[in-house]
């Protein structure tokens, strides 16, 4: 069995190793194709984020997909051969945080791939993992597994939308329109956003926005501003979404939000300059917003059925054997959006 | 000019009247389509509901669609011939409640066709009405007069959901699958509800409910207790919308919501037994939602943008010169959902 | 050692029976003083409430104080002779309802002295019973035992007010002001409501809230509708808790709440006429309010900070030996409003 | 009359002028007493801050107190001699901001002694005013003119708690306990705050933290971190008040607040450093508050009724003859909290 390990930055290494027997209430899991987010650039490109450093070998991946292989004791309800949607999230369930019903921010969270705590939480990046069993979402026929794993970074964008509270009617505001913002613009439409803006600075996110249900892209690379009418009045945005991680960005947000809006980060940028007088006086509400639990389950329902379609966002899939070089094509934002790996011929 | 108006109960006249021009800021405006409303057949059928009784002659309607035909003094932005929508709410946008934002309660509100207030206001059931310009609203070229008709009943739809909060991936029930019922659950699916389970005790308002984007229909009406595993574990539903006006759906929404669910009370019944122990002990959130206002906005971005499809709802148009048999057509459950009256030869 | 058992309606006795040694992480405590609850009495003169009935034996009482007396295995800071308020609130922990931080509502809750589930649970009118430590709340060297037995009443209104959200500031009507609303009355002082106004049909109860911090009260059985105020302009209270029990309080709630206004339904009544438009044409949010989880620790701080006194409420102490009298003197309305029973020489 | 009117960055001036009578719904008022607050420091000291610069002569001051000189046409409800606090607070109540209920945000806002509109609006510290008489608010007999004009800084307070939703039970830290840090605190003990612990650097102001009902106060400028149990298990405060405007203790608040835990910026500081990978990872909502509206007559009428008490924060009290003195006296933050000028011999 062989595995995707990052040693630390621009390490990045195909190794073999063995796969154990599924425990109880576990599931084997043959893993059909994995998509490589932005903390696993981040891991391979520069061994981590902020203060968060790759201290030990680490298999990457948390967005996969797979089918069942084999069941552990006390598992019931599965079946070898089912084809699932994997949630990485496992949390304990008993900490304060998860007994506040925030189980997203665990304090003994095991979330796959991961170097936050130490030793760190292996990555999904296997041709087999252990799942718990209520990771594992089983999909519809018509769903391809490729598709199913977009389920992970769709639930990003669900639980951002959850953050922000009900968008019902409201005029939104995405800026980048990787495959996060792509996918939260699909899950805002879906939401019943009233009309959604999405920015970007080049033309092939902006053509994904576009595809995923943005009523108007903005291409802020371009001369003149574009945004100019949005500023008037104090802001015309009820929710400004910030998905690029760019300062750049995000004050671009807060001239166009209006009074006590919302304005959701999505991105793990590093240290940002914040214009402080704007954001009192206009009393904007700047929420954080990171990974996800329950939002999952919501996701896989909507690709199944057929509420949400993320095909849009899939511009590669790359076979296991070069999956080293499927990380430097998705690091290229110009001609990629999301790039996954397929662990088999599916 | 001829108009629909009410003298009594059972006492239904269409009158010949003139209609004025329009004033400052006004529109005069030539009616297309009028869709009934309950609360139009309990003034034709009972001289109103509770309290409210039709104490001098009134027109009725306040579900119109029509062409602007003349603007008044200091009126831009619009021009003969323009297709529009119209919202039949008007606050006074001075009294405390309309500076709380809650124009929907303003004290001097003057809602289309309503004998709330004495004297009463006028409906928009004649063949030319004057309007203010913000009640005006654009309709897509796509978009027929007898759909945007529809936007009424729609927004009513919309304002029960901004009521419950973010129903975004929950599991809702809707109980009552009339017009409004019907309309409500495709706002429900564009706002993003995770599974919307629809029930009644007729066969045509499920049909319509599942075209409308209900997952699973229940008939209420059958042998067998198919809402059974909804009460399992204190209740499954995490919003119930009772929007068929029964004693008896009430009690099944109490049985079925979760702890701390959101109950929404769509309709206007009358007196209703109410079993206390039951809302106290499971902390259910019981909430009227009484019209709308800015949703009337929303209503109309969602069928101009395809992204609400109402059709389904409208069992039948009649001729202007047959409006009054439209009443009795339009109380006549078994075989009507929405009846419109087409005032012009559109 | 002995024991206040229920048998059935009227049927109540002081019996022997011997307490069990700790088990791990619980301690043995000398019940000091124990209140008398609303639902102590149902079980005492109906042998239940609503659909819940006392089918076996059952001790009462779930508002006591005491000291510790033995410490189980695994129980540290903790020590013989500790004086404590003692939370009958025992969720699982586990349950889905737990895992949404919703621990009042757990599907497996073991509150002290409740016939709800069967085996029914056991209450705390003991000499002696046993708690797991996380029950345990240490109080304050100037607090007496007696008054710590009123941190969970008090819990009791700072969960009805964590329901109805904040208060600050807020013009608040209390109808009903036995133990129940006068502590209620204490902590919306506290939660920094602007004005409260408390209502009910006896002089005992309204004396009482003056002394908790009520602005006014009103006598509802006097003659003359001091409340036509509050009703004028669609009605003036921001939020209303009922604690009375009463279908008329309940809509008197409804005639003097403002629009959108939330209606906190304090007891556990049992079926009420609710007039539905009233409700929906005002928008009223009508919301069950049940025991309390969290709370019981924000109730013995403001006790043991002196920032709420709740003295005025305890009018009477009796004797263990005595404490079935106890149980009449507490009926009766128009002379008890909080009674205590003395399990120890204190 | 005379009139302190700030003409530059240091260029502040006693200057001669004339009152005008009072219009229709107007009153005039002579002033008693009016606070130097933060932002008069800035328009003297620097002119402005941030992009706001004072470009006219403009008269400072919005906190005042006064007593009703005369009544202009259609004033009823007030007579000559009434003692009142003045809110400084004048939104139009026609622009789509005050429409939904936002009015400090108006979009025309005229509040008293602001450069940020052009023309700039003119202060209240001059020895006659002209108000609308929906800016008076009566006081107590028992509360003197001095306090009734710490209405305003107290009304700074109150919104910036209900920013914050309810506090009622919470762990709440307030940074920066100068007067409206102070008077924060006082609004947070009186609004249900379980336990208030206040860091400042200085002495005097945590002094007054304790005085107005701090339980714990931590001094940052000394040595060791007293901060440190509360960065445990990913932070411990469930609320965050930032009122000093420095880059240090907006990080610090980011270290100690709870996952989703609120952190409300009060002050106007300038462009801050804010280290986004913690707001995201742990979901903080960084909350902007700004000024007030309706909290000002729940501010009075906690004033009144002794619910709080603010004369800790009052240093010093200087007659008008010495006023431009007592801005220097206000700006060192070593000896001096609140600096109130005596516009009469009250």
């Amino acid at each position: 069995m062989r595995s995707i390990v990052c040693h630390a930055a621009r390490d990045l290494r195909i190794e073999n190793s063995t796969v154990s027997d599924p425990g109880e209430g576990q599931l084997r899991v043959r893993v059909a194709f994995g998509g490589i987010c932005g903390s696993d650039l981040h891991y391979y490109q520069h061994g981590g984020f902020g203060t968060v450093r790759i201290r030990q070998a680490m298999a990457l991946g948390h967005e996969v997909s797979g089918v069942v292989e084999r069941l552990g004791a006390g598992v019931s309800g599965w079946q070898p051969g089912q084809r699932i949607a994997i949630s990485p999230s496992r949390p304990c369930g008993h900490c304060r945080v998860c007994q506040a019903g925030q189980h997203n921010h665990c304090l003994h969270m095991r979330f796959f791939g991961s170097a936050m705590p130490f030793p760190h939480i292996q990555g999904a990046f296997s041709e087999q993992i252990i799942i718990e069993s209520h990771q594992a979402h089983p999909i519809a026929d018509h769903l391809s597994l490729s598709e199913a794993a977009l389920a992970e970074p769709l639930s990003v964008g669900l639980h951002a939308i959850a953050r922000a509270g009900s968008v019902l009617g409201q005029q939104v505001l995405v800026t980048g329109c990787g495959p996060i913002g792509s996918l939260l613009i699909a899950a805002l439409r879906r939401a019943g956003a009233g009309r959604i803006v999405a920015a970007d600075i080049a033309e092939l996110p902006l053509q994904c926005a576009r595809a995923m249900g943005a009523d108007e892209t903005i291409d802020l690379s371009q001369e003149g501003d574009r945004m100019a009418p949005y500023k008037l009045d104090k802001g015309q945005f009820d929710t400004v979404f910030e998905a690029s991680g760019s300062e750049a960005a995000l004050q671009l947000g807060l001239d166009v939000i209006r009074p006590r809006g919302v304005l959701i980060t999505v991105g793990m940028g590093g240290d940002i300059r914040l214009p402080m007088t704007q954001l009192v006086a206009k009393e904007v509400d700047l929420r954080g917003t990171f990974r996800f639990h329950p939002e999952f389950a919501t996701a896989v329902r909507f690709l199944n059925e057929g509420l949400v379609d993320g095909r849009p966002v899939i511009t590669r899939i790359v076979p296991f054997e070069n999956a080293l070089s499927a990380f430097d094509l998705a690091a290229d934002k110009r001609q990629s959006l999301k790039v996954q790996i397929a662990f088999a011929d599916a």
